[in-house]
């Protein structure tokens, strides 16, 4: 299997092309990078762009839902999809509006989505999923019952192609305005994992649980 | 003018119906919330998601880019449009894996993008969008010129439709599985503000500027 994606009319960058990349390694790791992404899809030849949580098997995004989601049910079938990944890590400032800029990582990953129809694979899925994201949680929660999973839509989409585009650094402006008195640099944006909330409903003594501890966000702002 | 959108196919939420807002003023809050927001369009039929920066100016949402962009090039002539704002504001982990959840803040916004044509607007646009991103920023820099205003398009998209959708609080789990004894709650994720890092090639003696420390991330995080 190669480890990069070929570019193509779709992903080719046009501009700024330093920037892009099309290795696997890359791609995933912005991929991998959030639980958020956005997911593109058409109704009657009209864009809608729904946030979801995704998760990916190798070359395969996955997704779920409310087997009665609109979303879900208008890709499930085989639609083409744009599924987008984006992080915003900081204001550029630069000494011209022109060349400001922000600094962030995105991946736009492109398939045809389909639903798990299996469902041994769709609980291996589902259960994969929070493996992923809180590895020890899963054996903690009461397993889903049939009604709960007939409710439940798993969808995913193996990556045909895919890019990856990131901005790092202090600004680059024009050479003659290195002079100027205006101040220029970066503003740093950050994600964290705040202090766990518990359910004011908790069984008295339930202790909190090593693997909350170990949960990260994987951008890499995660404490 | 109306203070809340109209529910129609395309915005009516057909599940937990609870979370779903159409006034503007809750709809503004999210849209508001963040610099980042992902466009929805289509090329060939296709759809494609692109994360960019977005600003408000009432029922108007704007955004910028090159004017070699595909992006803007294929929606700047009426094309249908969805831009979606969304926080991550937390994992909600329920005692069951059906009624895990996140708490998040999303904004869904319909219309038909158009290129600003006129000089002055597309100016004063870009003033605006500075000033609301960081007031005392404009004028600091260096104006653009004739050259950059070319390279530069700017779109607009008026709000013909929208609808927010908000949770917030902790798991709801089935009456039955409040009694196990697995932990249950929220894991927050919260968005700051770092430390300004200063171009390494400032003019010696630069100061920084009060309007640095100013700037919030208006997602409640930020400080």
């Amino acid at each position: 299997m190669s480890d990069a994606f070929t570019a193509s009319e779709k992903t080719r960058l046009r501009r700024a092309h330093l920037r892009g990349h099309y290795d696997k390694e890359t791609v995933y790791a912005v991929l991998d990078a959030s639980m958020l992404c956005h997911v593109g899809y058409n109704i009657d030849g009209e864009p809608y762009v729904t946030p979801t949580i995704h998760w990916r098997d190798d070359d395969r995004l996955y997704w779920h839902g409310s087997s009665a989601s609109r979303m879900i049910r208008s890709v499930e079938g085989g639609a083409p999809v744009c599924l987008t990944v984006s992080f915003l890590d900081g204001l550029v400032l630069a000494r011209s509006g022109f060349h400001c800029s922000v600094n962030y990582r995105s991946a736009m990953a492109f398939g045809h989505a389909r639903a798990v129809t299996d469902e041994a694979h769709r609980l291996a899925a589902l259960k994969d999923f929070i493996d992923k994201m809180m590895p020890g949680r899963w054996d903690d929660m009461r397993p889903p019952n049939e009604q709960e999973m007939k409710a439940t839509t798993v969808v995913y989409m193996d990556i045909e192609e895919a890019s990856a585009k990131i901005r790092t650094g202090p600004p680059i402006d024009d050479e003659e305005d290195y002079a100027l008195s205006c101040w220029a640099g970066v503003l740093p944006i950050e994600q964290h994992i705040g202090q766990p909330i518990a359910d004011p409903k908790l069984a008295a003594g339930t202790p909190e649980p090593d693997y909350l501890r170990a949960f990260k966000l994987l951008d890499g702002g995660g404490d």
